[in-house]
């Protein structure tokens, strides 16, 4: 992998919206970068100035604990001064526009944007209007480009490649931008990539994305390297989606027999926060010789702490 | 100006509660150490550790975003540790009076306490409270100084002086502290001021302020320089006071052929957020040429830290 | 006191759970690490950067305006990279548990976490979950030690030492896990405590812990040194409890009359918030030659200042 870098070559891009914008060499730059921080968190020291005199601002029109804590850690530790702005609850109750508040803060001079919205359009418009630099936290169904990116980052640890393995993605394809985000990353980086979704959380623009498609969990699993599980997203769905929590479980939960149909080695994965005992079988997310959930946190400030650096020069 | 202020004599006041308690050397004061922060919060460094070592509390009992956000980034840019705090979900909630709030964060030995409070004597009670700086950042409908302050350094900006010029301030007068803030301060700098408002929006009292008042816009806005818009405070508001924002719009929204009567190089202002169609045509608020409101937020940046450094020595 | 302490020897826990779990060496410990941040809060310049580079999560699943701030200026002062996470509102939302939430954080590395839970055995559950130091801020009905440390480190200010005073303790005990915490930490430290309460608010257990036991509030103010009275909590009250505040403030809220019963030279204490005119008579509150509830705020952020410092460490 480390051969394709071409550490000359900045990133392509100015904002930070979707794996679909980045190419592999912007891909290939952040996964390295963020390797480089993975020891400093590690260590009792974790601080680094390089965005000293620089403002960050978190705006969270969604709730959301760990992406905006890992994004708050992320750019502290790297010495900026962060404004984190939980926008659930304010400014917006005194008739203000999504694009208003933007213009508003941009007038602050920010040198980067970390923002989640509910609406999949939110960042690109938000992009559109300021003058720093924009990562997208989480848009709606669309993207979660820093998800993938540590995702990646995390398959990459443990396997040392991504290139040739199979990997299940598995839950409410419909409502994941989880999923998107990475179908995207794993198509580029040469992943087989299998969708295993209930028919009606199953989009049907999914064939489109190069991916096998799979109702059948079992069949789905089989010989998998990795597998990805996703959160059922109770708060976006409307009831008819699903008979029941422990229908759901039965057929999609991931339980010891349906692992079994994946490989021996197979990893376990989930962008959290679980719901144990409806999408994931409690023991199996504990499993120290199998799941990476807290892995995946981990790298995740490690990737965000590469994107901010980035991003901000 | 420069020539009417003497450096060597430091601010006349220990806290910011109001313009009304300044002298124009304060004001002076204030507005040039601003104008050296302009560049700062243009640059790529922001940092300027004048304040390292201070403890600067944000202390907010209504919600705000832009005002609030202001302040932080000010006190950060700074080098201080600033801690905002939203007092309208918290604290109070266990019986709590505001003096005994205060007396409890005083005891903490803050250098420094930035309060936002809908009761119009707060600032002041709080003020006689504690042995820090404490700047008034809005308080019900009495004072909103460093708003006057940023529309005063705006204006400067582009029209190079205040002294002489005609400004209307156009809106909900009754409930407004930015427009007696800035009359207060327009008054102080030599400026006309011409108040508009629907007659059940305008005071009784506003005709002791020195001023020139109109019920009909276009009289007001005539050979205007400055057409200050204020934001419709429906929260504050009851129905009786309105009949629709339909019927508002027609006699008080800021549309092209109302701003006709104003100078041809005349500046729209705002002190957000705005109630588009409402209180100002859209088109107009965006104008390049000619609205100034995001000038008017980035030079509140400037503002609050030529505060903050002030009142903090 | 200070004979006692023997430097070279590091606290004993790795945790801040409970008074309980302490040694009187640690406990010497730390109020001498604490009085030694007495004057840099008084100072001009309040920051030493001993925890530069260290990770400070403030983890609040209750509302609480002086802990949480007296924490995070405690970490902010000392140089940490200091998160307040307000858990009230958020994360647990979608379904997380708390040990979830925990391993998340966790996972991003950080050196400290502080948190105060409504349950009473959420600060060791995380504690056995996590890798770096916890301090708990209050954990339902057990401890907040803390609390307990900073009222010991204010009579010590004032009265010089603890052993041999008598320390009346009096209101809602069944409630308080401030009561819990200064009883450990005074009979520790060679005081002898009276307890006051309505019998319905006197825990039947707390014959056990080597306190005298009192209804009548005069009889159990006698000749005391200091008189420490706990806030009402009305939230954690059915209405059975109490017939009306009027009833309380008759019997239990601390009078002039009833203060005639301790010392002359009697201390007046409370953690705060005040219920003035309910548990407490507010000119008794204010007066400046007893009471030192503001010294006990000031006093808190140097002994939390102390405990990050040597828990971190």
């Amino acid at each position: 992998m480390a051969t394709k870098i071409n550490k000359a070559i900045k990133v392509s891009q100015k904002h930070l919206l979707g794996i679909q914008d980045l190419s592999i060499n912007d891909v290939n730059l952040i996964l390295e970068e963020a390797k480089s921080f993975i020891k400093l968190n590690q260590s009792k020291n974790k601080k680094l100035n390089v965005l000293s005199g620089k403002t960050q601002i978190n705006l969270f029109f969604e709730p959301s604990t760990r992406t905006q804590s890992s994004f708050e850690l992320a750019g502290k530790r790297l010495g900026a001064d962060v404004m984190s702005m939980n926008m659930a609850n304010s400014a917006i109750k005194k008739g203000e526009t999504l694009i208003d508040t933007a213009m508003t803060l941009n007038a602050m001079h920010p040198d980067i944007i970390v923002i989640r919205h509910q609406d999949s359009g939110a960042c690109n418009l938000l992009s559109q209007k300021v003058n720093c630099a924009v990562l997208n936290a989480g848009d709606g169904s669309r993207e979660h480009p820093t998800q993938a990116l540590l995702d990646a980052l995390t398959i990459i640890n443990r396997k040392k490649k991504i290139e040739g393995l199979r990997v299940a993605i598995c839950g409410d394809i419909t409502h994941s931008r989880v999923a998107r985000s990475n179908i995207y990353l794993l198509n580029m980086l040469g992943a087989e990539v299998n969708i295993i979704a209930p028919s009606n959380l199953m989009p049907k623009e999914i064939e489109k994305f190069g991916v096998n498609t799979f109702t059948d969990m079992k069949k789905g699993l089989k010989d998998c390297d990795i597998v990805m599980m996703l959160r059922l997203q109770n708060e976006r769905m409307t009831s008819s989606f699903l008979s029941s929590n422990r229908e759901y479980y039965e057929y999609y939960g991931l339980t010891p027999d349906k692992l079994a149909h994946a490989k021996n080695d197979a990893l376990i994965m989930h962008p959290g926060p679980m719901n144990r005992g409806i999408e994931i079988d409690t023991k199996l997310a504990d499993d120290i010789n199998r799941s990476v959930i807290k892995e995946q946190v981990e790298l995740g400030v490690a990737v965000r702490m590469a994107c901010l650096k980035i991003f901000c020069e």
